[in-house]
């Protein structure tokens, strides 16, 4: 079912807010946008299709989601790196017990020092989204990317 | 002339679902956006700037449209690929007969299987929409690509 | 400070109309967008983290970004090449003296003649725009981009 102006703009919103904190590495900000329960995977195509487990990420909390940003904040066994995301196509509709259910294409480029601009990931966000005290947050955000070749250094989340 | 947000929106909405039908698979439901008598075409930029007839594809009709899903349903002879795409600006305004003159930047990645995702077509939609029972539709959409290198495996729609 | 949902969409209007300018290579145009006192940067994302101050092109008038213009048109000593924007994320706020602070993710690409299209630079923009007659401008555009390896060919703004 189709939501109003209001809601799809803040949609909208979060879906930006979220890119822009893994894009300036405010990593913090990044795990905020989830609920507690929430359900984090970035997953390839073919096995989200299949039904297959595997995934490349699977967090299953906010705080497992926290543990991945401390990870990242104190290993320093990886190149420095930032991502860009373009994503296109945000769509919102009203789903069961008064979630959002959304979805959207992505690119995220990916820039390691003193290197140029390289196409890193890209696929499609499957989320469910939650009002929880006025704030939207994500239930569930599943990333199916499309290439099976696996980034070989997928440290930050996508 | 600018048109109302409402109408913008849908404008939006028919995009959105022309690209999910492409990048899922869903070649009939593609065609479905299309008018009966539209006109698609996939054209290299330096020939529709200088008003050149060549088309890498040329669909006259909603019924050419669907012979070509046919093609690639019953076509075996290409790898197996999928397509993201990844649009942005999309503009509408009010044209002549109560058309919606529409257009937008988009980027396509390809991903070939067991391959990386990589940047396969880039350029500008030009669009003509009508409104057909409430429903918005395609009348024309001309695909008007950058780079006059010819992708040299176009199988499924842009 | 959020701002009106009509506002919001005369934003994203003049970043379309920003990149079909440069797009279709109607540079005058493009010129026309900012405020006569504008500042106009090109800076590494590096650069402008520390406050340093170089920048890849730098322009503090309108009248300079004119001049840039007749450069671009009367220099025949580079390849021809067009631009494709990809943005996303547009955001504008409200900001001080009546102003919008706008921000916005880009991807350029590049196609040179007879050749494929090409990842050119990606990177974020950040804005004041001002309402001049009701029409909207930069007053300033900085083009942050990713990667410190600089595209050895920026002759066409980004």
């Amino acid at each position: 079912m189709a939501i109003p102006i209001e809601l799809r703009l803040a949609v909208e919103d979060l879906y930006s807010e979220y890119s822009a904190a893994l894009d300036e590495g405010r990593y913090e900000d990044w795990a905020a946008l989830f609920t507690e329960d929430c359900l984090y995977r970035i997953v390839p195509r073919d096995n989200h299709d299949r039904g297959l487990p595997l995934a490349i990420m699977h967090c299953e909390s906010r705080a497992m989601l926290e543990d991945r940003v401390t990870a990242i904040r104190e290993t320093s066994f990886y190149a420095p790196r930032m991502l860009r995301h373009i994503v296109s196509f945000i769509r919102a509709e009203s789903a069961e017990n008064g979630t959002i259910a959304g979805q959207a294409n992505y690119l995220v480029l990916q820039t390691l020092a003193e290197q140029p601009t390289t196409l890193f990931n890209a696929g499609r966000y499957l989320d469910i989204i939650l009002r929880d005290e006025k704030k939207l947050r994500f239930k569930q955000r599943l990333c199916i990317f499309d290439s099976i070749v696996v980034p070989n250094s997928l440290i930050i989340p996508i």
